[in-house]
């Protein structure tokens, strides 16, 4: 089974089994309270609300919290051919502060993927589609599944 | 009292007030259970031990939680002088992978401040001195001091 | 004059005179032979067709060429407001290698622009629409204008 | 032959004997008057003068030609093992202008080597030692040898 002899709607079918599984196993995404609102192939949009916590001493949003979004929407975007990929490098550009109770949603775009590397892009933005971050991520895919194999047997059938 | 008047130990000194005064208020900092070992003036030196919510679904630590490491040593280093400073851009390059019990150490250096911009480099290593992860973050000073002023007034007599 | 008070094809008109009096003055773009395709408010399209000169031991074009020619169109994109800015730094990642005769088409668009920092995406294609690098630049404005005062104030009679 | 079998002094002759042979090959690098002054196992410095033809409209040096010269740098120490490696991605900071007549001297440093990813440091300096660039590249192995195999197999017996 190649990505070309997919369909469309079985590519996404597929995104979004590796989402679902990815998350179960994700407790640092869970204990932030980030949400998956779709996976699609090389693409995804999750949200996470701001709360007490995640703020620094000027009262505005930790910069690491708004990269473990971004960098969790990079995951699921660069994974989503179920094909296990990580981070080699990442880059952020914080455009506008964020504040407690603000929803923010990143949006993952595939720039490129190849064989092996891939480029994407992340945007972050608040409830009033306000910029509040800029994402790159560089992934590196590391020949194993994202689903485990039985999984991926009986989808084969 | 400009930079220069200062001989290096009242530098020195400055910044450790500066760290202080940002560690008291730095709430995201404190629940990653991160340390200052040092901080200097333009440099400093932070820890981190891995704990089991900072893991991903494979069993290693978070991008996010190291990269929250490495920008709040850079946010002491860039801060040290008492001229507030905010993070721009960040990039992270992920080189090992860190493991629950890891003990994190981020050191952070002063590549480059000129008048507004800065450049710092934030290399972080575990426990047996392998390169975890190597950051860069630029800043841009914003006209405030780190300390409130009635400290500098104080400081200043 | 501020920016709001121009309707979208004064900005363009002047992005346009921005860039006719930057090409004048850029002897670099001219010996690689970039050419302008289309200036408008906030972005740019640029090509360069790779000559012998150009190319590494590999025979494939070498990165900083490909450098020249995305750092060109960001130059022109972030400076059409009339507002001079400066590169502060800027990534870029090499997808697929370019070929002497290939031509290189580099579209820069703005992804923020503030009062002072802007961060622009451009995206470097050959004559297939092969992705062949992505550029990103972040930009400091340093308060003069592009234009010489003079051209100004005509325009603004 | 692996790197472990290699003392230093053999390292170092490997790395100059591949630089040779890359030099030879590099019209762009001789394009720009670049010149080596050293190239180690993992490092390298090499020195270039500001010309004429390098200058802006600003009258200071393009940054393509300052990046052309740290990722000339960059090459030459991650090929320095004779294994080929390609850029994947960089990153520059300008924190300098450089003039006509600088000498620019670019020291690249290695930061990691895996057995295919590197993480390479450039910092470029004028001719007082003012830092001019800070860059970041990011190398991949191509599993095939700098050097001609003819060249190695002689070297092997």
């Amino acid at each position: 089974m190649t990505d070309s002899s997919l369909n469309i709607s079985e590519a996404d079918q597929l995104a979004q089994e590796c989402a679902k599984h990815m998350y179960e196993n994700d407790a640092a995404a869970q204990a932030l309270g980030i949400k998956l609102v779709q996976v699609l192939c090389g693409s995804s949009i999750l949200v996470m609300t701001v709360k007490g916590f995640m703020l620094n001493g000027h009262k505005t949003c930790h910069g690491g919290k708004i990269f473990s979004l971004a960098d969790t929407a990079f995951a699921y975007a660069c994974n989503s051919q179920n094909q296990a990929a990580v981070a080699l490098s990442c880059t952020i550009d914080f455009v506008n502060p964020a504040f407690e109770g603000d929803t923010l949603t990143a949006t993952a775009e595939e720039l490129h993927q190849g064989g092996r590397s891939g480029v994407y892009q992340i945007k972050v933005t608040n409830q009033k589609q306000q910029l509040i971050a800029i994402f790159k991520g560089n992934s590196a895919r590391i020949k194993r599944s994202v689903l485990p194999e039985e999984n991926v047997l009986i989808k084969e059938k």
